[in-house]
């Protein structure tokens, strides 16, 4: 099963390392990553998507998470009635003859081209994860070229902060 | 100076931790990382940004990365043309005569409102860092409770895929 970790942690070198690196060394796999800045400019906030089957181990870990010095707070999102989002850029072969059909994919997914010339176009779409794989589906018959996807972040719906949950 | 780095990586437990471990060894400061699945499922793209001045020295850094056994490819997009995007979800207070106005700076934005109740929103934006920089600044007004941002992606604009170049 995935688990969503929203976790705070103090603006410092090395913070990353220590956090990816306990979660690898438990064997977890980490299916993505995201990290940026957050309303306090000292605070980074990194949201993981982990696989873990054992509800037991997982535990485990965000107790030692939680535990090294520049974590400020973990929250498990998995279950809670949250936001999930995810950005993708993916290039998609747009032969002249295609891109009608492209453009009609495009607005289905309400996403955005952001770049075109005569062979290729760059799509930016914005969604949770199963609408980004659908998309991908979709384009992989036209020549997908590359895809970039920043990793999922998430947030609790209602008026509380994750930091005050 | 910031620079992008796009790091096509195999997808094996433990590649994050070197990657960043190595980055903070050498005292760069990570900005922003992001790492998803790609267009091949056995390879993961990661888009770092650092805050580097010294350029012989991130040069080093790059050099260092690429000898890493996991990492297939590395590109530096700094100064290459190419697109940036970033994801963001803010948390702001909204109470109901607030309302409207919000939903104005929203539409500037092209942003899109995911989430309401009686005291606050969430907002989801997508654009380069500047534009999310600028909706933050402007609805500090009206209180921030939380922001999560993914962190930059970028891919070069043209017909060619980041491994070819």
């Amino acid at each position: 099963m995935k688990h969503t970790l929203a976790v705070l942690v103090e603006n410092k070198p090395g913070v990353l390392t220590h956090i990816s690196g306990l979660i690898s060394r438990r064997a977890f796999n980490i299916e993505s990553i995201a990290a940026g800045y957050t309303e306090e400019p000292d605070m980074t906030r990194i949201t993981i998507v982990v696989e873990a089957d054992d509800k037991y181990e997982l535990e485990q870990v965000v107790n030692q998470l939680s535990k090294l010095i520049d974590v400020i707070k973990i929250i498990d999102l998995t279950g809670q009635d949250s936001v999930h989002r995810e950005l993708a850029l993916i290039k998609v072969k747009a032969i002249p003859e295609n891109r009608t059909e492209l453009i009609g994919i495009v607005e289905i997914f309400r996403a955005h081209i952001v770049d075109v010339n005569k062979e290729t176009m760059i799509i930016e779409l914005t969604g949770e994860e199963m609408k980004i794989d659908a998309m991908c589906e979709l384009l992989k018959d036209y020549g997908i070229i590359e895809i970039v996807r920043t990793g999922k972040v998430a947030m609790c719906r209602g008026p509380k902060a994750a930091k005050e949950v």
